[in-house]
């Protein structure tokens, strides 16, 4: 399956993208929530869309997109998880998976603006397969890890270098502004994805591509991930685990090259969809 | 108003503290969450205590007390904001807030047991004053910025400070286990703190006062906090900034020391309550 969720934002409804159309889900009488994927909601979706599927009022693609999940507990990123976005981010392939937050707050949808904060001059985009949650997770192993993978979103976690880097401490501030985290377009469930690995990812900016890799070159698997973040913290149904950038961010160029307003960032990555988003600055 | 939340985890029943007595508010119909205090919940709420308040049901002190706010969108802690302990961690007094961000699932009750996580060998103690947010905040003023704060309540920051420190990248890592931020007993709105930067704060392990300091001593008090937060990413409501711990933690003890299992964490601030925490192994 795969879960949207379109209108306006933070009112979203919840629907699936079916051969195509996009179907209003309605009357399924849920949100795709923590509360939904905790309580076996995949399952009952699917169970559901074999009675109901033809009932299903279609949307004008037209609509706008959110997130296709709703605000969940947490996102949990990973740092220089491609060797060679390590490389150009001056650093080195790190021996154990980096973890940084970002604040849910930054969540948007998929064609959302990306918001330019004040007094930033080095806004930067970072294409990543995101993990999401289906079941509450902790200390689990590594050859049990999938079994609490709901499914997969492309995910832009957009980036502020100066804040991140050279505002004191920690990463987090350069990564939890106002739309800094588009999701989507859909979660594509995990049974639609036969190899999470030999994905295909991409970012352009005004039509030039600037990332452009596959998730083979991931330095820690989905696997290792989901075990390893397990030991330190519970993740939550609906949580994202967001897997790394591939190299070709703002940061690594020569010379650097941050987004301006006006600014078309396009992105997709194979079997989970496209996303495009256009910069502005903050009000 | 001395907001509590009792009953089992995960199923916490919202309630007052008055005159000394647990009062149950269900019948409010709402629990203190994100969405109480966006719409004006806590003047809602005490227009309706004006004609409500003797005909709520008294709780029984044995009750468990839950966190005293539904958990919220994020957590955000300031790292090094008393200059002792920047002195004793080894570090420098920093120049501007040190942000880092903790996971909401670690919230637990004020006296539910201290985790200590699997493989942990250094999990350690911070009381805090945590600020609870009453509305969305985005670039507000410092001169502004307390009349986005709800209230206060107590915090331990719980933290591995192997994982943290030395288990590759960034913080969160330490920081964010299970029960890794017990909070409350209540959350006493602002109305109540005339001064929530002259505050005695304290905390004891097994009888022996070993933090003990004032919130006169924070580099950098709660306006400025707020403001500066603000600008980096939307504090929403119900949304906590933990405002950081003063000298006395275990790793800033010769030699350095950590909890073990039967560990008694007692701590408290003046006007916030006091708690206590048995700290016991992760399953």
């Amino acid at each position: 399956m795969k879960l949207i969720r379109f209108g306006e934002a933070g009112k979203e409804k919840p629907g699936i993208e079916h051969e195509n159309k996009w179907l209003d889900c309605s009357t399924f009488g849920e949100d795709w929530s923590e509360t939904f994927f905790e309580n076996e909601g995949l399952k009952r979706l699917d169970n559901w869309l074999k009675k109901n599927l033809d009932l299903l009022p279609e949307i004008n693609k037209a609509t706008r997109l959110g997130p296709p999940i709703q605000r969940p507990s947490k996102i949990i990123c990973v740092g220089l998880n491609y060797s060679l976005h390590a490389k150009e981010s001056g650093m080195e392939v790190p021996e154990v998976p980096i973890l940084f937050m970002k604040a849910t707050s930054s969540i948007s949808g998929p064609n959302d603006p990306i918001i330019i904060p004040r007094n930033s001059e080095k806004t930067d985009w970072e294409v990543e397969l995101a993990v999401i949650i289906g079941k509450k997770a902790s200390y689990v192993s590594k050859a049990d890890a999938m079994n609490y993978v709901a499914g997969y979103c492309l995910h832009n976690d957009v980036s502020e270098r100066d804040f991140q880097l050279n505002h004191g401490g920690q990463w987090v501030k350069g990564k939890s502004a106002d739309n800094f985290a588009p999701l989507g377009p859909y979660l594509v469930t995990k049974d639609e994805i036969s190899n999470p690995h030999n994905l295909k990812l991409w970012l352009s900016v005004n039509g030039e591509m600037l990332q452009n890799s596959v998730t083979s070159d991931l330095v820690f698997d989905i696997p290792t991930l989901v075990s390893y973040i397990s030991q330190y913290m519970s993740l939550l149904p609906g949580d994202i685990i967001s897997t790394g950038t591939p190299s070709g961010v703002g940061l690594g160029l020569k010379p650097p090259r941050y987004l301006k307003p006006g600014d078309v960032v396009e992105l997709g990555i194979e079997g989970l969809g496209q996303a495009k988003q256009v910069a502005e600055n903050a009000k």
